[in-house]
């Protein structure tokens, strides 16, 4: 095991006060993990949670053709990259990782050489354009640090970054005129009309500033930067490619010649610097969500000098100081880079989404300033309140309060009175179905992890369930069901829904609210309304009461489902399972439907044309690549088999997730996918969140240790451990042996040990 | 004479501590002198030097055709206003007075009933769009208020506004179902990208919150509103004419209806009311440069409570005490109407550009608090400069001064680092040629008006003037004169330049930096340069020293000016008057040419496809209704034959001006027209800003008194006024006889009692 001497900063955090002899965990990281296939991963450098992602785009994908058609190869680079090209067009600074659409690509920087030219060109024409051929040996991906040759320009490119600032070092092999391109045309989710506005300033002869608005996934989008280059420059200029009606400016400049001033809807910036062979030049690019003042601020605040080194030092402490809170001994260095890697992903978003002085862009537009937390964007909630905030309840508390209240003053600048749905750089995009906001909440409150108002909680989950408009919500309320004539999807609905009301129901709890509690609790039992008896599923319901018609359970296109079916997302009542198994029929019928699920091999007319359904991430009918199902291999505990969750969740932690490039087997999902890794190597997952309470699953770690924020650490052994020993005999907390298949959050915060007793011999009752 | 009791509000200025008995100075002024042909007025309610101009749109006009060809039409329209229509398609609250050029008409509110269309129609189609026809005789037209009747619906306007809020009532004529359109595509400027984004939020049921971002004239300005309504809204909604290609929406909702939230480059919304008959809606609609938080704290602050009779007696108030800084005895009510007239429309612009707050937009985009001043915009300076400029700092020297603090913030967020050539809206428009800001300085510094700081000026008007890539100034320093060759229009920018550069060695001169004036005088005399001794006119020269050929010096098209000749604008030397005669001859030489100018009546052809010189602002070359001639009647003084000054000043003041609605006689321009109107009334005009002196012209007064800031008083008296005494035999201050034709600013500053004596019999040499 390399262990490394860091060098510590005075500007860290306290806890690295002194030097000290720790594992360098970024060594088992590998962000390229996932960005093969689906996994909508990117390679680049970022700093924890920080709001510059700065990575290589390898395609430039129009979003539609000549004909306006969609072109499916979008999907494939919502974060950018993919490992099968070789060609770069360029480091943009902006990237989500691992989400289910695509967006961003802010400000793409190309070094080139030569002829200057600002056609980017496209990745089957090898000679024409910009862009770069590269090939993966020249290639470095590591926490806070990418590293690759553009092979055409013979160029080394560095990157590295801050919470606000990316960093590029581009060193020239040749004595050379070489040409700094700032494509503002450059985008992920690349349709014609998603520039909205370019703004330029060359303010000296080494900083650029400016902004660009979009109209992407997020509607209203303002993006700043403030751009400074280590030498200065020699020429510089734009080209515009719209047609602007305004003509003030022609008639007295040449305004595409070392003219300080650029703006329109389509424009491509290229900086000149004459350079000697083996020279770099180095670039600070930074962003703010406000304006180019605050851009700049963050540059000089959070890079004041210049050095690659240092940047990147800074950052990569800062990456092993967050994934030291996990220290895991497994069986291979395989598991322990996919470990690592999944610790790495689910700390790349939210983002913190404001400045250094904490001003930030509100949904409304107006500039904020976040007081007494620190604002973060980018809720994926659909994914990700199933098991990744639960994960940061666990090592990320102060982070998961400060994303709490976030989603409060979101919810304060929604003109809906809503907490967000799917939080997009103060914009709401609606993505997915339900209100997970509130379990989020109810979450940290069953977990005692936020000092957020309890009542204002509650104030916010009640007016984010009423907003008749949204969603099917008034039919909801109405009928006690969403019905499919009204709103498709509407079985989805209708069960996350009850199982939010549930969750306000727990914060209407803490809040000694007997009232409200009662009437949420009433919406809770709405997943009733939706189940045929007659069939034994979940089916969509018609606004006059009666069945759907033409219902087909195992197929996931327009049965009621979003992305999902019957058979799989018809088992979504996590808070009264028990209940469910009981109105299915009873546990040794539901433990043989859930067998059925992962060993009916599903047909493929019955999920093709799905981009978030693929062969990749399925077992049976149980699609591991898509949320819906994650609870699913926990439900046997329910049942008289807890033993088949402990044989499935190892089978799945071994065959869906790995330490290769496609090591996701589906969008990694903001974290999510990363967060189920996580737990359920653990040995436990969080079946119910809004509930202290995890299912007990089968760990595959040996052995881990916890950093809890209280200061105490949590210990957790895997006794008898092997590949083969996927059976949980016993469970022992501080020397108590856990009755159930449930372990409390609350216990596992004081600390201890937590033993399991593995076995090769299932638990059969 | 009408005498009115005006009950004083106690927010208004402390000289109106108590009721008082004043002439009602608003009674002789009408609004509508200007609005037929190509004065540019605009009719409507406005407060002085308001931010919002509050005004109907008689017509739309797009500015392109559907083959891509220039509508004349957009120059008429650029005040939105024209008197001979008889349609109107609502109000808008954004608009120039008397510019050369179109652009605003933001937030277009029109009161409709019936059917709902959205569809604004077209003029010609009387019974298709939302428009109304109207009469003049249900129109009135006040300084801060407005009324009209729209005859199709029956329903009648009233307007009114403060610095920063439109106040409308409309009150309904029938009991039915009334909606108020907000046309957010509607504009001033209008073409297909000027509107670049939208955004609405209706925040309760009866306030509404926005912006729009345009790309007309200003390149990138951004105009944020807050709009409240007197009852609550029924219902609402919006369409959208683009095609967006965001979907985010769509799945979810009916966007359209009731749904709070709107975004998109074209849209339309509207609110629906139910109204009994008789019953008003009252709109306050405030606007601000910064966010929708600013525009509503505008509204709160400007227009806490309800009622138009109130806000609009209160801006009434601030007009009269506006007008009633100089009080005039003339001949009869028409010039008494004229005067007052001019005096409003010298008052309209530049425009407070502020939010209660002070918080404004700089040039970058950035937010800025303006600290120790007013932040204006509309500096239309090559107009302005002239006589505008000089009226404040005789009438309205604080205002002055905040100006010229608004032109040094400007200067300091000019990637430029220039002053004002034409500030936009947190925009350079880059209209016409010189640097004259540095007029505006100077002749402050001159008169004693401004505290700004002396050297901060002098370093931006040098900063100003030494911007190579600008209009030709590299050349012109090179070479002491601008090279047609290199930058049309060669021979104006090279004697504005050196009239500018006069000035700035006055700013050097008043620094006490012998080293700048000299420079600067230097770079004053370069006006040399482009005299042809041989055909005794200023000419246009190329790079490699040689006269332009095909030289006509009658022609206006393409002969080295702007928007003149050689025989007018060729005479544009006033710093140096005396050398530029000697230069061109002499006195009587010099003298008979100016007759010749004014008595040749110039061929069309010499004039045709001008926007700017118009048959009816012309007195034989003469052309009144534009700028570069207005110092010419003045010029005789230089010349033997001051007396033909006078005669031709008399001369221009009872023909290019008059009380009706066709009054003025090209585009007012931001009031210069207008101050040329009011010095010249009073017997003096700034020939030579930068300077202290007036040159003497002849009274039309009978009588004035000019509130000075300092709280003294200048009476004016024309002893033996009528309109064929016209020749001034002696003028006498404070009972000293005036030798010359000069008067001196600081002189009349001090207050006291200027004589005319006049007399129908020329005081020949």
């Amino acid at each position: 095991m390399k262990k490394i001497f860091l060098v510590i900063h005075l500007f860290l955090a306290s806890s690295y006060l002194f030097a000290q002899e720790i594992e360098n965990y970024i060594d088992f990281v590998n962000p390229l993990i996932g960005t093969q296939n689906m996994g909508h991963t990117f390679p680049g450098a970022t700093a924890p949670f920080g709001m510059v992602q700065l990575s290589p785009e390898t395609n430039q994908v129009p979003m539609y053709n000549a004909e306006g058609q969609y072109n499916k190869k979008t999907y494939e680079y919502c974060a950018g990259y993919q490992y099968g090209d070789s060609t770069i067009f360029g480091f943009a600074h902006t990237h989500m990782s691992g989400t289910g659409h695509a967006d961003l690509g802010d400000f793409l920087i190309m070094p080139t050489t030569g002829e200057l030219t600002l056609d980017p060109g496209t990745a089957d024409q090898k000679q024409k354009g910009y862009h770069s051929s590269f090939r993966h040996e020249t290639e470095k991906a590591t926490p806070g640090y990418y590293e690759v040759v553009l092979d055409d320009y013979n160029i080394k490119a560095q990157l590295t970054a801050t919470e606000r600032v990316g960093y590029h070092k581009y060193t020239f092999n040749k004595t050379e005129e070489a040409h700094i391109i700032l494509d503002l045309m450059s985008n992920i989710y690349n349709h014609d009309d998603k520039n909205v506005w370019s703004f330029v300033r060359v303010e000296n002869d080494s900083t650029v500033v400016g902004y660009r608005q979009t109209h992407g996934w997020a509607r209203t989008r303002y993006v700043y930067f403030a751009m400074r280059f280590s030498k200065p420059i020699k020429n510089y200029g734009h080209k515009k490619y719209d047609k602007p009606n305004y003509n003030g400016f022609y008639r007295k400049f040449d305004e595409e010649h070392n003219f300080p001033e650029m703006a329109g809807k389509q424009l491509r910036a290229y900086f000149d610097f004459d350079v000697q062979e083996g020279e770099a030049i180095d670039v600070k690019f930074a962003l703010s969500a406000v304006s180019t003042e605050g851009a700049m601020l963050n540059l000089t605040t959070e890079v004041p000098g210049w050095g690659l080194d240092k940047v990147k030092h800074a950052t990569q402490i800062k990456w092993n100081n967050e994934l030291q809170k996990i220290d895991v001994k497994v069986a291979n260095k395989a598991q322990k880079e996919t470990f690592y890697t999944a610790m790495y992903h689910s700390m790349l978003s939210p983002v913190i989404y404001e400045d250094v002085d904490q001003k930030y862009r509100g949904l409304d537009q107006n500039i904020y300033t976040s007081d007494g937390f620190t604002n973060y964007t980018i809720f994926s909630l659909w994914d990700t309140y199933r098991a990744l905030h639960p994960l940061f309840n666990l090592i990320q508390p102060e982070r998961n309060n400060d994303m709490i209240k976030s989603m409060l003053a979101h919810q304060d600048q929604s003109i809906h009175h809503m907490l967000p749905i799917w939080s997009h750089y103060s914009n709401e995009n609606w993505c997915m179905v339900g209100y997970h906001a509130v379990t989020v909440l109810a979450d940290a409150v069953a977990k005692n992890t936020t000092d957020a108002d309890l009542k204002r909680m509650l104030e916010a989950s009640k007016a984010t369930s009423t907003v008749r408009y949204f969603d099917g919500i008034g039919e909801y309320i109405d009928l006690g069901y969403v019905p499919e004539d009204k709103s498709n999807a509407s079985v989805s609905k209708t069960l996350e829904y009850a199982y939010n009301d549930w969750c306000i129901a727990q914060l209407a709890k803490a809040n000694g609210d007997d009232a409200v509690e009662e009437e949420y609790t009433l919406r809770s039992k709405y997943y009733k309304n939706v189940f045929d008896k007659e069939i034994n599923y979940m089916r969509p319901k018609l606004s006059d009461g009666s069945w759907r018609d033409n219902f087909d359970p195992l197929d996931t296109h327009g049965q009621g489902f979003i992305e999902g079916n019957a058979w799989n997302y018809g088992l979504y009542v996590p808070h009264e399972v028990e209940n469910m198994i009981e109105m299915m029929g009873g546990k040794d019928q539901f433990s043989q439907h859930l067998d059925k699920i992962f060993t009916t091999e599903i047909e493929d007319k019955y999920i093709e044309h799905h981009e978030d359904i693929t062969r990749d991430g399925i077992i049976g009918n149980y699609v591991h690549g898509n949320e819906p199902g994650h609870h699913m291999p926990y439900l046997y505990n329910w049942t008289n088999d807890a033993w088949k969750t402990q044989e499935r969740v190892r089978m799945i932690l071994d065959t869906m997730y790995s330490n290769d490039i496609d090591g996701l087997c589906g969008n990694d999902d903001a974290g999510q996918m990363s967060a189920w890794y996580i737990f359920s190597s653990l040995g436990f997952y969080p079946v119910l969140p809004g509930s202290a309470d995890y299912a007990i699953g089968s760990p595959l770690v040996e052995e881990a240790t916890i950093q809890l924020d209280n200061g105490k650490t949590l210990s957790i052994v895997a006794k008898n451990q092997s590949s083969k020993n996927v059976y949980v005999k016993k469970v022992i907390l501080n020397g108590k042996e856990v009755k159930g298949n449930t372990l409390n959050h609350n216990d596992l915060a004081q600390g201890g040990t937590l033993i399991f007793e593995m076995s090769k011999r299932p638990k059969k009752k």
